[in-house]
């Protein structure tokens, strides 16, 4: 059997193109003992895979011209050599953007999709939910009352940590790249206000939508926004380093003391910033499972999904996301 | 009774010249009931006083023009109306750049000159000394074994952070800006490491010197210095941030991508960086005078001032220190 499989041929500069990717058609084995071989339902696209293209530290190792593009899918067993993994079932899995993935057990779990939808394990009940509610309780650290803005706020963490702290009690302002974006976080989301930062004067707007000062800040984005916000911040306030999109495509700062202004914010009003990965906290919430089921079952939180369709969709489906072309969590079905 | 005093009359654009200060004459009320009349016996004189001098949020009030400089100052009590006090008595108390401080009792801390000398009750055993034991533990955290990077390592703050976290079992490299200075932090302090910023290539020294990175650092610089100490950071890392003296002239960056190289870091690194003043931890350190107090009786920490006399030397000792004259604490005697 023969899969289509994504790999990474060309490191972007700035802005992706779709020449960093190329398909090839490579053989899928038959799985070995603790192996299952499973065939990818609905694939995820994710930020972050945008800093693995960089050849430098970061928190995952850099991707390597001609490595298969990795990442989280839902997909179907096919053969199982692995206990209590049968074909039939539907898993969970570091997939690859591919048709067929081979892996180990372990490395799967179970799921059940009238409980949720594929894009629903990928989206709030998997990584991206977990990324926000970790995120947000640990660094966060949200009291009733207080003002959290959210950066990225269409975006599928963005509006998953802003509706986690609207249930928490804050006041919750999302910034975002559209009218549209900003409708839907307000109308579908139940954030307090949505603000286009592609309107002129930010700070103003953000300073009137934020009447107490903001005590935290989930920022998905980083650059010019995040400045602006920063400058709203409360002493003791909280800044939340989820993700940095506005640099992921080589957009830059034009001003030289930019950051030695953030150091004296930091400084006078006793700012705690912290960057985080999912993997460095998961453990710490064991509750959150149960709790975000429980949230998505009572209408509390809602799930909002960009899917497109087809296999040669999934390369557009990344590059559109950097785009901001998302709202809610992107994902691509390949089969049923 | 009349009493000189400092008093703020101009704000400086940068660096402060001698012009930022005049002295003025002014009469000294008796006390009133609860208040003690004190002579100032010797003056702190303090970095963060610069930050005050701007006209902006600040994590205190700016000074305004015309307003008497403040400071902790050792003083001899005259008279007292406030209970347990007594003329003859030694006290800390905020007593300003002036000869006669009239302050309440309650503001005022008795201690014991033949337990340690004015300079070490301003210094180590005081608000420098709380300062650096606070912003390390709170913040930096230290696990024997890690490396901890001091930068303003030969002042008040940064010689006694060092001392400390020597102490506590961590690699400790400080960084200042003199070759004098780094023999003293190294010779009296017992750093394992003193580099001068003034020479080149300071981060492939600094990189020697922190063979297994950085995981700490107890910034009192910030600009282009922290910068390169933040570039060796381990995962993980926490950056804390005690104060800004570069900035504090006028100093600035030259590159537009800091910020956003900074954050990246943050992230990719999953660094925590915050900032504090001494008055927002010190009662989470109750063990902290008792402790100090041990460590400098068995000489395990190196109290080292930088001592002036004169009422006339007050002004020439901040502009001193801002300049980075001083090895450990800055006071100025004024009377016995």
């Amino acid at each position: 059997m023969q899969s289509r499989q994504i790999y990474f041929c060309r490191r972007p500069d700035g802005k992706p193109a779709p020449d960093v990717f190329e398909e090839r058609l490579v053989d899928v084995a038959a799985p070995r003992d603790g192996e299952i071989l499973c065939r990818n339902v609905t694939v995820s696209v994710d930020p972050y895979l945008r800093l693995k293209m960089y050849d430098r530290r970061s928190y995952t190792p850099p991707l390597r011209i001609g490595e298969a593009i990795p990442g989280r899918a839902v997909a179907l067993v096919l053969e199982s050599r692995a206990p209590g993994l049968a074909p039939g079932d539907h898993v969970v899995i570091p997939g690859g953007w591919q048709q067929y993935a081979l892996v180990r057990g372990e490395a799967a779990r179970r799921i059940d999709l009238s409980v949720a939808s594929p894009g629903a394990w990928l989206g709030p009940l998997g990584m991206t939910g977990m990324t926000a509610y970790a995120g947000l309780m640990h660094i966060g650290r949200p009291e009733a009352g207080e003002t959290l803005v959210v950066t990225g706020a269409a975006g599928a963490v963005g509006g998953i940590a802003g509706q986690i702290g609207r249930l928490l009690g804050c006041r919750v302002v999302g910034i975002a790249g559209s009218e549209e974006k900003c409708r839907a976080i307000v109308e579908q989301f139940g954030f307090d206000a949505g603000l286009n930062y592609r309107e002129p004067d930010l700070a103003a707007r953000l300073g009137a939508a934020c009447p107490d000062g903001i005590d935290i800040h989930f920022d998905n984005v980083g650059g010019e926004i995040s400045r602006t916000v920063a400058s709203a911040f409360n002493d003791f306030g909280r800044l939340v380093v989820c993700g940095l999109i506005s640099q992921y495509s080589g957009q830059q700062h034009a001003d030289p003391a930019a950051l030695d202004e953030f150091m004296r914010l930091v400084l006078t009003r006793r700012l705690t910033v912290q960057g985080f990965i999912v993997s460095d906290l998961e453990r710490k919430f064991p509750e959150f499972e149960d709790r975000m089921a429980n949230w998505l079952q009572t209408g509390q939180i809602v799930h909002r999904e960009h899917a497109r369709s087809g296999f040669g969709e999934i390369v557009p489906a990344f590059l559109g996301m950097l785009s901001g072309e998302n709202i809610g969590k992107s994902i691509v079905h390949l089969a049923d």
